[in-house]
């Protein structure tokens, strides 16, 4: 399928390297989310000022069979008065959320009408319009962009709140309590509707490689200047395909015919190199390697964590 | 001094306690931006579309090389349309500042005129004014809280850009680069100023000792209740405090005065006992405990960074 | 063209109907900035603490002048403690980021290889690629959607920074000092961004017809519902059209084909009439009157501001 | 009272002065909401589109009705697309809530344990503990203070929304329906809790009158000192007052008594005159006339809209 850059096609790659791309950042969400899970969930308790005075010389002690009994971390003392193990929690749902967002805008944008080329699979009663077939609303997509869109602000929030006064705070403390929990249910929409969005995605590989003829070919252009390049240099390599690029554009002709009818190019590669050259599937790189090395990863992560 | 809850004085904690919860935040986001900078530390190197085509077989050895040279790690694969790395760096940049914030919060509300328990080393030709000899302005704590203030919306704005679109994104990448930038200048500007407002603090133990008596004893009232409850019942006790605190309150006097003229209190627990009891500090529960376990978690980070 | 919703094609508008939205909202971006403006053009002048004490009982009169030589109006009383004003002017600096981001999504979505119904002129030296020629990057469009990116953050921090201590703030006055003179950097960009992106904007009227046909007309199924349903009801032409929509996307084939053959539909409205119902151009309501209502507002507003 | 800038005692005001600041901000952010909601309560009715294709050419008509029947205006073309009429309001509301936390930061400042300036009146069963009658806590204030910290983040989402995709937006409009309800919702919040706030507002004048005794005279030292400059020059009167002002804050004495024991002031302004002189009554320069303004063009402002 086409790479797009600035949504304009660019060099192709797979729709496998588009996905392990997708995959890659869903495991660093993930990672993060349990990392910082792991830092918050620590007791807080510590009486009205933090010192538990009330408990005598008792305090730490209820305080290790408290956590005990709840299953937290028992901190270095109280943190009534510092967030930042919470603001830390919705920084990192902050950050699934734009994952999910990022997948989701890729998800939408390769269904549309003139690319069609991955649809969600339709949810039961959405999406999709009795009287228009032909519609099929990415609806999963954009719950997921609606919770990219509206993370950020929450976020915001909890970390503006951060600055509370001495021993509990004004305002900011108060500012958590709904933002918070509206955040973490954000996040689990996110995610939910990710999974609803990839599962049965319907992929249509007809469409993938029709698309790549759009640009007569000139989306492989760099493939040809590849070739010239330790033939003639680079300047005099990009000279010849910039003119035959233009004349491709101009006269909407195929990159290849024009190439093939051009002296200053066949006399150093032939019809059928430059041909070859031209098919997008001979230029793909390191796609497949990438996508093993992701798939790898994900495969170890699984079974270490069972 | 005051433990200080909704701006209003609480139990007693002492100045330890509240910088030791200071200096145990800034131990967090200082771990926190470590692990965020080894995670974004990866080389980004993919080509117009991420699959390194161009340099034909060679893509993944010249990465490596790249990568070795630059000191970066070498990732699963390219990251161009995933921006979760350096939105995750945001993040903690943004934590940092909330929590200079919430120090510098506390700092300029103890240096207010009324309260006067601790100023800022006041700044070459900064922060005074020469008339008014008085005024110690918080200068560096301003600067702490203005970068709180500042960095959610940077924040979020880096949580904003991540939907980007296919393999290289459109409004959304450029947003990032002017963004992410300032986000480090302000973060290393509010740890230079908290550095600035805490070096040299000026720490006035007189007057914070001086500012436990405004309220008559009253914030010790929890003291006594404890000393009750175990007498009479949590619920007489609480009604023999609440009758005493409010005669005190109305009359202005002092709690152990009004107390210690109750019949139902002193054929509990004597005057001496009351007026120990009303000493702030003797009400300090597990404060030193929690000051020692937060500096040798101190102590034990800089052994292990050397 | 194609209306779109959720990036679907849906039944037909005119490209000048689209382009009347942009003005439309362009408008009201500029009546709200002029409007703001006025509102915060006002003296900020009040001594230490807001008094003009120090001018004796000459402060009043010092202000007027002062005013009527800096051409701002005189204000009730100083507000250095009141950043309304300001926040306000920076929330309609965040609204025309907001509408320069629309009209730029839009442009860069017209713009897409596989849609290219519209393009931006390209800048000298930028958004082209020499070697790719059909490569025409919506640059200005990127400029205006990084602005509607970063803007938010931008007028949340003016927004944050409000709450501000008493006569003069402690960090909610200095976070305002970097960041609206930021915002209003970045709303001019985005407004320069916007006017070179329609200047001179590309239009392919040729495909955006040739796209109008990527459905088989199924977008316009709407169309043959609305004249079956008076002769038949609502339900009932819904089933029609429903089926034979249906049969239309499965075998690709022009909806009016499959109208045409189906007696149940013949019967009610000649092949002739089903035809003529099925061409866009014939079915784009009111658009032509919106154009002219949103020609003749602008008119009105150029003629008023002379 | 004093003045304070920086969290430090300034120059002398009233609280009239302060309450004026207050009550004319209110007044703008009233203005601003009713002309935003003017602005944006016109009919959004357009079709799947925008055309009103539907309804052949009855579009026109049927929209006027719907407007009258709902009390909305007529847009000059639907505007399902464009949400800056949304956004803006949620700006008013914005700006709303950034003005209640302004005066809730300022009520929660005068109504701490070492101030005691100002009080909320006691809401039934709230912010009071029965054995800790002392603490008085704002809890109104720290409503309005938590809607001034939330109400940023959910408008920042409002514009960051704003670009939508073509005739209908996928995830930024989703993004609206719960952002702009509990933004409202925070709004109405924040309003009645100032209401709360300031009904009833305990006000202790001892007590603020005494807190201008703390600086030993030195918030007054700018008075001495322009009437010192126009007899002996701006600069000469400067280091008269420094120095006397240092020897007042070293030695905790009253500047008043220091300056009386310099010849070199005595003998420029006599005893008597430095004593009028250090009296905050006598230093409130215009504060009465601008609490007048204020308090007039309420009056109309009530009187206009019955």
């Amino acid at each position: 399928m086409a790479g797009r850059t600035w949504l304009q096609q660019a060099t192709p790659i797979t729709f496998g390297l588009k996905a392990a791309g997708w995959l890659d950042a869903l495991e660093r969400s993930a990672r993060r989310l349990r990392s910082r899970a792991d830092e918050a969930l620590v007791l807080q308790f510590g009486g009205a000022s933090g010192t538990l005075a009330a408990l005598g010389t008792d305090g730490p002690a209820v305080a290790e069979a408290l956590a005990a009994r709840l299953g937290l971390g028992v901190p270095a003392m109280p943190w009534h008065g510092h967030r930042d193990r919470l603001a830390a929690v919705a920084c990192a749902m902050g950050l699934v959320c734009g994952t999910a967002g990022k997948i989701a805008r890729d998800v939408a944008l390769l269904g549309q009408t003139e690319v069609g080329e991955a649809f969600e699979a339709p949810a039961e009663g959405r999406g999709g319009s009795s009287t228009m077939p032909h519609k099929r609303n990415p609806v999963h997509a954009s719950v997921a962009l609606a919770a990219a869109a509206r993370a950020p602000g929450l976020v915001a929030t909890m970390l503006t709140a951060m600055p509370q006064e001495h021993e509990r705070g004004l305002g900011g403390w108060q500012a958590e309590w709904e933002t918070l929990p509206e955040l973490i249910r954000l996040t689990a929409g996110a995610a939910r509707a990710t999974a609803d969005a990839l599962d049965g995605l319907a992929v249509d590989p007809v469409r993938m490689r029709g698309n790549l003829d759009l640009s007569h070919g000139l989306a492989m252009s760099e493939s040809i200047a590849m070739a010239l390049a330790p033939l003639v240099g680079k300047s005099q390599a990009h000279t010849l395909i910039e003119r035959a690029s233009r004349q491709a554009h101009v006269e909407r002709r195929p990159l290849a015919e024009v190439l093939a009818e051009d002296p200053g190019v066949t006399r150093l590669i032939g019809r059928d190199e430059i041909a070859r050259r031209l098919v997008p599937e001979n230029y793909l790189g390191a796609a497949r390697l990438f996508v093993d090395r992701v798939l790898a990863a994900h495969q170890r992560r699984r079974d270490t964590n069972g």
